[in-house]
């Protein structure tokens, strides 16, 4: 077999990782970062392998594991991460920082004893900030995802049959999806949140709790998977939030949009509506330098205003946030919360989702994914936002 | 809201995993567990949540984060690990073991912290030993995700169209699935290894290596998740291999089957046929107190009795075992691999998955999900095994 190429990034976009993150290194006192997370290995050469990168000030080791198919000009092939102190001098990489906030306990001990260091920092909030910043050709496959899933959440409405169950629904959206090119992984930093392909919420389902961090609940189907569509048949007067997949190239786009079946309240329409006025106002608001703190409230200022603060994020359950970075994963920086530090940065990209939750009618609202310009938040998710009826060709 | 009983599991079965645990804590010097991953908090519980399990000689405290609809009665509502002091005495738990290989290394320093302990050690021996003896309760979920598995699987030739690529046709595998009550979620101990809901792989793809540690490899679609299907078109002469997520309840089965488009080659059929046999052998060998490695070693010599040993578990990327524990996650104990010291017990649940890899033709093989009788290893999963032609239905 001809060796594969390894590293498949554009040379500009590697240079520019490589210089935030060499920038943070120095700011959080590491000489060399120890990357292992399948994220952060795939942020740093466009592709999942088994194996290691190792970043110092200067340069960068690939260690591959498997698969095995790579030049050796390009990668060092190892068995095992001990192997690495064969190839080259351990000693001289200073200070490490791996992903503690990642990495399994015996791994980092692991780690730590194969590259000869017990004083080690933390690699995390390096990665998470450089992850922040989206190069071009991170954007390029971010609007590429978008528009995938505008295409497919243009289609909802011929997907529906009267009749049909939260679940049925969502199995040919996911259906739609897959053969739109979505890849299904979805990607959640950190251990406890899990979810299949995104969630279908109709009706008071919307509300049910769930042991997640995400803006709605749902009970889901079974207790192993507590979370979105729980079997609801989709019946006139309730709503139908729709928040799946959109990971159609490695980076993900995060979008809801909501479909009424029949006629639904006048409460429901003017939540939906101040959930679109919601993202236009933090959308115009969100040049660089903005604190995402400052984000949060002028949403929650607007649903005081409006007499809905006590629907927002849910009811039983509040959600306390309303916008988070989205990328390789679905939980990125910055954080739109009350109390992040974050500050907005150019090239951000944020998924907004304002949501709502009526009683007896269900949750309402849209999410919408943007990039951060100088002028402000361009909006890269563009399937029409007003809550059309689920009969209505969009 | 009336408050939802949090314990969901038998209380028969619930005893059961303690008195082992407990026998097991006892033969690696711990006095307590304190739980934190999904996958155990759900074999304890029956469900997932956001908090924590502490498992002592005596008692069982379920601290809970999120969601907070249980009744006081049963759990212990916290914000945060730090508040778990408050309510039991800490100092009284003795040696504790944490998921040191799967928590990550600061979440590890902080619970370590919270229960005031430096002198720690590793729960997740006794945990995988525990999980890996399935109880009547567990054994009849899985049960039924075999079943529901088996019912998908017959459907396969009808979801055939000639000119269909290997994408499509897992899409409609998926949906069949989903419709008949897949959770999609599938749950892979440790955090290295990805997939979505399995792969089909026709042709040539079939050998393409992967990152993964699975049977067989594949392209996948994009560099961000190199595995399975790579959008080959289904043509005559090739094999397609069918493995996909088997999860309806929380508890997983494993099932492969293979099937022929058109006319294949003698070989490919003769290699099936040998994988049944492995299976077989296997099956009725593999009563308790077997060594697991002995399975396996049963199986390789069949492949080089047969001449196929070079094209056993893969060519050009050969997977070093035959067969895996299954149960909440794919991977669990025992392993069937040349030096697995794992012994064969009663109540085992094992896929075993004897693959070859022909060239110009593609994979062939079947893989089983068994539990272990006194007798030996009872199938539970009953499709047809035989390669049956994409065009007749089963």
């Amino acid at each position: 077999m001809k060796p594969y190429v390894f590293n498949l990034l554009p040379e500009d976009d590697l240079a520019e990782k490589l210089g935030r993150i060499r920038r943070y290194m120095a700011e959080t006192g590491l000489d060399t970062l120890f990357i292992a997370d399948n994220g952060n290995k795939y942020y740093l050469t466009g592709r999942i392998f088994s194996g290691y990168i190792i970043v110092t000030a200067s340069e960068v080791f690939s260690f591959v594991k498997r698969p095995t198919c790579f030049s050796e000009d390009e990668v060092i092939l190892i068995r095992k991460v001990e192997e690495i102190a064969d190839h080259i001098n351990v000693r001289a990489l200073g200070r490490i920082g791996f992903e503690l906030s990642q990495s399994p306990y015996n791994d980092i001990v692991r780690y730590s004893k194969a590259l000869l260091t017990s004083d080690f920092g933390n690699a995390d909030a390096v990665m998470m900030a450089s992850r922040a910043i989206k190069t071009t050709y991170e954007i390029s496959k971010i609007r590429t995802s978008s528009d995938a899933l505008s295409a497919v959440y243009r289609k909802i409405p011929s997907m529906y049959q009267e009749g049909m169950s939260d679940i049925e629904l969502q199995v040919e959206i996911e259906r739609q999806s897959r053969l739109h090119g979505n890849l299904g992984i979805f990607r959640i930093i950190g251990q406890e949140m899990e979810l299949n392909m995104g969630s279908v919420l109709v009706g008071d389902n919307a509300d049910n709790p769930s042991p997640y961090d995400f803006a709605m609940g749902g009970s889901g189907i079974d207790p192993s998977l507590p979370v979105g569509a729980d079997g609801t048949i989709i019946r006139p007067g309730s709503t139908v939030m729709v928040d799946t997949n959109g990971n159609f190239t490695g980076y993900m786009t995060d979008m809801t949009r909501t479909f009424a079946c029949g006629e639904v309240s006048d409460t429901a329409y003017a939540a939906h509506r101040l959930s679109i006025e919601i993202c236009e106002a933090i959308a115009k608001a969100g040049v660089p330098g903005t604190k995402a703190a400052d984000l949060y409230n002028l949403a929650a200022d607007m649903t005081v205003s409006a007499g809905l603060a006590d629907r927002f994020m849910g009811h039983n359950s509040q959600a306390g946030f309303v916008g988070h970075g989205v990328g390789i994963a679905i939980n990125e920086w910055p954080v739109l919360a009350p109390r992040s530090r974050d500050v907005i940065a150019l090239g951000n990209v944020i998924a907004i989702e304002p949501k709502f939750v009526i009683d007896g009618v269900g949750a309402v609202g849209v999410e919408n994914t943007y990039v951060v310009t100088a002028n402000g938040m361009e909006k890269l998710t563009r399937a029409p936002e007003d809550m059309l009826r689920l009969d209505e060709e969009i």
